[in-house]
This record gives structure tokens, sequence and C-alpha cells, in this order.
């Protein structure tokens, strides 16, 4: 099969990444007869520099007419003194707008060969973390009316609107309990319904949804205490379903709980087929070009991709499966380095994944 | 001195904290010439039994006009099923507004006696915790106009409004910064500046009000990260003052990190002198009644009582100082138990702080 896919490299560490991640890809579709096609786009403090803008138009054009997006990271400190409208994240938050990328799958696995880097007590990381967060990701107070007026409570006010309609529930509902049913098929939907109107609202939808997946047990939770039972159990969450403020909150949290950032993909989904995948990790300025960063989080994205966007799920697993065995054989970048292990750089890291393929 | 404090003994195992904080604070006022005279009044569940309502307006006179208020805790599954406005809860809500209690001040700290109890690593957990969260109580999105719409994005919508005005963030970011000058002269503010208008203009006065207290360092940092680093590295924190719906957030997973709820109090404070106090812990009903409630968490609101409401410092660091020698004789009831430790229930932990005074 043949594939089109808008590759975004982004800022710092972005493009070394991206780079590993073209070569597995390849050698992917080498192996299964596929065909990828790659064009690289323009998007983030990159983009701020050759163009004045963080997303130009003709990115957004190519990235909606490819049948996904591979993107490295954005971001930097050098454009971090610009007006919030010109910042690098801009284009992300315009991409997922103008994408429909409603839905954010965020993985948090602890990976066994690296369970010792997890800030948790052994005995409550010794039964693994594996947790999906699904974000909702372009609605809620993200997207919400806001502005300034003169008079508030106490002087100048600033206000944001957390808003979210029937339809936007049920799409993201809908998400998490599919995503459920290929797992172990528990959600538990995340929200503040003794406070929020949203979130009652957000309640009764899921509720509603709920009732065409019999097979799945759901569970409501708040926040606060969603905040609480992460760090004191996290095995109680198979997939958690939760408002694009909440799930920026709790999925930064979750992926933590792993103790490797470095390893962990996303996926933001709109309906059809297209989607974007991302690293979680940040673009690294400080490590940009030495050939130090770990590629394994944009290379598992992209196996989300082959799964999410493609319909390639043997290859996915393919990837997943090569990750795994190459931290097995205890090689380790930088970032997840530890005694008696093997210590390698972005290239060598995308090589050994390749072989084990 | 003589003091008028409204205790409001509530549901579950509230009384039972209560009375043993009743206990010792008479002890405190016998030994330092001080008198302390208790007014009961009915909140939550059992304001609802008796009244039919989560707050009667007794109760909130009574509060007014006393020196301060001791909450023991409210809530339980008999009362869930009510509709969100005749809700327990709806009794601390209510006495946020009415008593005008800005500022909600959660100590995160991690007892030497107890750090097996943390979830964290022991080497992260090695060098303690010790965080102060100062959270926005009486605005925000918790009191922001909410309402249904016909016609949202997609279907019915619901809506709430995160406001903040600037002498709303002024008085918070003041009380963080005096605090903070009591302890290790280190605020975070946290934010989400990069989205929402009321977190810019949250943090542009915050930045003016910190030009008064040159000693103290100022940092910024955004709720999702503030969530991770939390979990990372609790260290890096002295004091941090946030939002309403952030602080409900950070200050429960900021407390569970210390892996021992049944210790951790909380003062909630108006302009003056006036503020309540109450565990964070809730009415546990499973256990209510047993004598098996740990009261520590009652008896530190009450010492922060002391010191925030009656500027008896000196008497407040008895108070605390008489609950970590207990536990150094190891002492310990049912919820902070562990090998080797002595088992005791509510009243001989009240007795065994009282002789400790
Ligand atoms: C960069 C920022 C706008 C973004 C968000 O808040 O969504 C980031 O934190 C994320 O989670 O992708
Ligand atoms: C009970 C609930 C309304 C309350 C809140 O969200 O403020 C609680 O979580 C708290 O933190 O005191």
């Amino acid at each position: 099969m043949k594939f089109n896919i808008a590759t975004i490299p982004g800022d710092g560490i972005g493009p070394e990444v991206i780079e590993e991640t073209i070569f597995v890809l390849n050698k992917v579709a080498e192996m299964h007869g596929h065909e990828f096609s790659f064009q690289e786009v323009l998007a983030g403090g990159i983009a701020i520099d050759k163009t004045g803008k963080p997303l130009p138009e003709e990115t957004v054009e190519i990235c909606k007419n490819s049948d996904a997006v591979l993107l490295g990271a954005v971001g930097g400190p050098k454009w971090d003194t610009l007006p919030g409208d010109q910042r690098p994240e801009k284009a992300l938050l315009g991409l997922r707008e103008v994408l429909g990328l409603y839905a954010n799958l965020r993985p948090a696995v602890l990976y066994t060969a690296l369970k010792e880097a997890s800030p948790l007590r052994s005995d409550i990381v010794e039964k693994g973390i594996d947790i999906c967060v699904v974000r909702e990701l372009t609605g809620g107070i993200y997207f919400g009316e806001r502005g300034r007026k003169k008079e508030g409570k106490m002087g100048e006010a600033a206000y944001d609107t957390e808003a979210y309609s029937v339809g936007e529930v049920e799409r993201i509902a809908r998400t998490a309990f599919e995503i459920a049913m290929k797992r172990d098929k528990r959600v538990t939907s995340v929200d503040k319904a003794n406070i929020l109107e949203s979130s009652r609202l957000w309640r009764s939808v899921v509720i509603e949804v709920a009732k065409d997946y019999p097979e799945v047990t759901l569970d409501h939770m708040y926040v606060d205490n969603a905040a609480m039972q992460l760090v004191r159990y996290p095995q109680q969450f198979d997939v958690i379903v939760t408002s694009n403020m909440f799930g920026d909150i709790l999925s930064d949290e979750a992926s933590m709980l792993t103790g490797s950032i470095g390893m962990l993909p996303s996926a933001s989904l709109a309906e059809g087929n297209l989607g974007m995948y991302e690293p979680i990790h940040g673009s690294a300025p400080d490590i940009a070009g030495e050939n130090k960063a770990n590629p394994i989080a944009t290379i598992l994205s992209a196996a989300m991709m082959l799964r999410h966007s493609f319909q390639l799920d043997k290859e996915a697993q393919i990837i997943e499966e090569a990750v795994v065995k190459v931290l097995e054989k205890n090689y380790r970048t930088a970032d997840i380095m530890s005694k008696g292990m093997t210590l390698v750089g972005t290239k060598e890291m995308g090589k050994l994944i390749v072989e084990e393929l």
C-alpha cells in the first residue's frame, strides 16, 4: 500500500529524531511491500524564522492532503519572548484545529527494562503501568471564548470559557470505548461534575455512549481524585477519557510516572483516518544536533501512525517489539542511561531498532 | 486570650476527630492561659437530615460571628444521589463564599516517621517533602457564570467560565509571598499562560506583587509541567500559588505524595483573621463511630487555626511537636499503621498527643 506522510521535523532535536524514524519506516516499507512517501514541511520556530509564521498555509495544505502527519518537536527559548500568537506552540494548536484532531491518545507505559527510572516505589511499579489517556483536543477551555473585561469582581478581569457540546463528548467517548475494547475493557471518565456544568453534560453523554459498549466497565472520577489515584495505584486505570484541560494535566502526570518521557509517543486523530503523530517530549534545544536525543518516542509514534491511520497493525507491532528487544539488549540513549548499560547515540539507536525489525 | 470557635463536626468520622481536637485545644488553653469557647453547628449531610439544607442560615450566622471555624468532614454515600444543589459539599462551597475564604493553604509535608508510606521512590523522599500549596478559593471556574446553550458546536452545550480579576489575584499572591517569607522564600506560580487569558492576567499580577518581596524567588510553571515536576522532584517546590481549579488538582496530588492523607491539615483564610480549618481527608463513613479514625489531620488543622487566626504561633508549634513526638514513639492509627508499630484508636491518639503537649 502507498501512503503520503507529511513530516514536520520542527525545532531542537526534532530533525534528528524524525530522520531515524523515516529510516525505520523505510525499512518497514521495504520488508512489507508498502510505499511511504515523505514530504517535509515547516512549522514551529523554524517556520517563524523562515516565513514569519509558526504555521504557514503551505504546511496546512500539505498536511490536509496527506494520509498522516509525523511531527518531531516545536519550540525553544529562542522564540519564548515572542507574543503569544506568534509562538511555536501556536503551530500545534493550529494543526489540531484545522485538521480536526479531536482525539489525543497518550499511552503511559512502563517498560520493564526501564522500571527503575519510575519515580514510584518499586512495589507500586512492580505490577507495571499501562494506561492510555484519551484527551479531547479541539474543544473545552482551549478553544472557548476568552477576553478581558474592564470591570470584573475586583478590577479588570480576564476570562476563558470551558464549553462542551453533546456531539463533541460523544465522539471522544466513542474513541475511548473503541480503544478500551482492544485493551482491558475499562474506561475511567474524569471530570469535575460536582462543580462544572460542562462536566455534568460530559458525564451524562459518556453514560449514554457506554450503553453501546456493554462489555466495557465505566467509572467516573473527579479530576482531583484522579491526580491522587494515578500516583497511589496506577494499575486501577486502563483507559482514561477526559477534557482537553484535565487531559493536558493528567496525561503529563501519568507520563512522568513511567519515568521515561523519551519513550512515549502520542497520536492525535481526526474523524476518518487522518492523524498527527508526535513524541510527547519537547525539543530539548540543549542537546540538539549532538546525536544524543532518544528517537524511540518518535519511532513509537510512527508505530501508532501505522496502526491508527494506515491500519497496519502487524507492522506497528513489529516496530514496538523491535524497541523492546533493543532495550532488553541493554542499549540506552543518555536520557535513559543507567549503570551497566551500553550508551548509544541517536543514530546508533535508530540503526539498532532497524536491525531488530 | 479568649476566642470563639464554631465547630462543624459534620458527617462520618467528623464528630470523632473534632472531639479529640477540642480535647487538645482545651488542654492548650489551660496550659497557656487562654479561653476557647466552642459552639457546635450543623453542616453537610447531618444538616440535610435535620434541616433539609446542607448549610442552614443559623450555621452561617454563627460562623460569621466566630473567630474561627473548625470543621471535621462532610458528605457520604447516603447523600450522593441528591441533586447537585442539595449535596453536602455545597456546605463547603457555601462557607467559602459567604465567609470570603479566598486563600486555601494546603501543606503537603512528609513526616520522617511515615516516609515509607509515600508512593515515591525512597531516594526521592529521602530529602523530605515540605510544600505549601496556596490555592485561590473563591474565584475562577468554581464561581464563574455557567449554564447550557441549545446550540453549541455540535448540539446542546454546557459552559463554565474561568475568570480572575486583578484584585483577586493580588490578594492571593500576597498571601503566598507572605507565607514564603516565613518559609524557604520560594514561590512557584502555576498557570496555563500559553493558552488562557485568565492565566496571562494572573501571571502579570503575580509579577507585580513579587516586586514587594525582593527576597522571594518567583518562578512560573505551566500546570501540566507542575503535575509532572511534583512527582519527579518535589523538593523543587516551597510555596505553590495557583487558581482554584489547578489548586484543587495539584494540592491533592501533592498530598498523596506524602503518603499520609490522614495527617494533612488545611486552612481557608478570609481577609482579616477569620479562617476555616479542616483536615483534607474525607468523612470515611466506612469506619465512622469505630474509634479507628486518625484525628491528627484535624488536630494539626487546629494548630493552623492558632497560628493564622489567633496569632498563637508558639502554641501552634507545641501541638505540631507533640504530634511528631507521638509518631516517633511509634504510635499509629490504622490508616498509618505499619509493622512493628503500636496500633491505637482515635481516643488513644488524642490522649497521647495531649500528654506530649
Ligand atoms: C504546548 C501546549 C499548548 C500543549 C497543550 O497544552 O496542549 C502541550 O502542553 C501538550 O500537551 O501538547
Ligand atoms: C468537594 C469539592 C467541591 C472540593 C473542591 O473541589 O474544592 C474538594 O475537592 C476540595 O478540594 O475541598
